[in-house]
């Protein structure tokens, strides 16, 4: 029995690795983790959605309130501004969490030792994402060694970032082709009801859908000019 | 400027251990954790007395729900019994709680990115200890690794587990020469007022003194027999 756990946040990105893990697997789990990041209730109703989308054998919600007690970021510190209306070049913009991949899979293979599960998946997007490091191949590459080291001798898990290497035009497309149901998810870092369509990772799923030629099928609080 | 986190469970090894780091750095910042086993809040009391006796920099101290939901281990599922007067021999105890130690090592990297600390120290016991296989000494070497990729250039972690080769009463006698307050740390797994002098933690810890030739200053519900 083939069996996969996703990290889905409710985003375009792991709505595309939910439906690549669904296909790969007998038994899917979706692990969803609020974090006290500002838009947790809205991105939870994404999730909810996607899973009753994909039907997965069971569901983990899990809340962490110890990203906001750390801070450090934008995500989980509300007097810490999101930067809108700019992608960052080479420095780590402020929205990244101080290795909150690191603690998602870490709860994720937590899970996989207790239900036997042989894979982790998570969306991570390293070349054409959001500049964080804990989104890099070798990162995950690492860490799987290190949860096979961690865990017993029976517990096998791997690691599955499906992603990484795509651009995020290369994710719409290859979601499209696997049908998934983009109007469900929530990218925005700030907004709850339409999407800012300005912050970080507005601009990345906006960016994408204009590669891809495609209209993202979410409401945005601005004009964003797509074009057929 | 030195900074060290410990992972301070209030147990014996992570007190000797944050004598440790107390002589090794410039400041400590003392991470405790309830993660939802039997005896949490005596354990929080043995944190929060060590704490006053090392007076660290900081202290966080947080609750996770999440092992409990998770399950499949006797310290945070009840309808599992904790194995008593016997110490495993080979095979991995029920008292496993899956990969928490990458847990616990994975918030401490997310701290230590965001107050510049260089050391994480975490008391595990590899070759005398539980037989958990998130007390390996290979576990850590690998995890540090896997941390560092998973961080912002800057950032440099080192995992520091001093004691991992130790023996127990080596542990002890360090501690003794370190003059540590054994009589406010708790290691029992099921009980809060006296220890109960048969679990896992407590076998291990009476082993240790008693191999080390000296007496625990702690209350036990059954006779131990100490000889001077």
């Amino acid at each position: 029995m083939k069996r996969g756990i996703v990290l889905a946040s409710g985003g375009m990105d792991s709505l595309v690795t939910t439906a690549i893990a669904k296909s790969e697997n007998d038994e899917i789990y979706l692990l969803h983790i609020n974090y006290g990041q500002r838009t947790q209730d809205r991105e939870l109703l994404a999730f909810k959605a996607i899973s009753d989308y994909y039907i997965p054998k069971d569901i983990l919600i899990l809340d962490l309130a110890y990203f906001t007690q750390i801070g450090g970021n934008s995500l989980t510190d509300r007097t810490i501004e999101i930067p809108t209306n700019q992608l960052s070049d080479q420095e780590v913009p402020n929205t990244y969490v101080p290795f909150r991949n690191g603690n998602l899979v870490s709860i994720a293979a937590s899970w996989a030792e207790v239900i036997n599960a042989q894979s982790i998946y998570i969306g991570a997007v390293e070349v054409d994402g959001s500049g964080y490091p804990d989104c890099r191949k070798v990162f995950y590459e690492q860490l799987e060694k290190a949860i096979n080291l961690g865990t017993k001798e029976e517990t096998n898990i791997q690691i599955k970032t499906p992603l990484i290497d795509k651009t995020k035009s290369e994710i719409i497309q290859l979601g499209k082709s696997l049908y998934v149901p983009f109007e469900l998810s929530w990218s925005c870092y700030q907004s709850s009801v339409k999407a800012c369509g300005v912050c970080d990772s507005c601009l990345l799923r906006i960016n994408a859908f204009k590669r891809a030629g495609l209209i993202d099928p979410i409401p945005y609080a601005v004009e964003i000019g797509w074009t057929d």
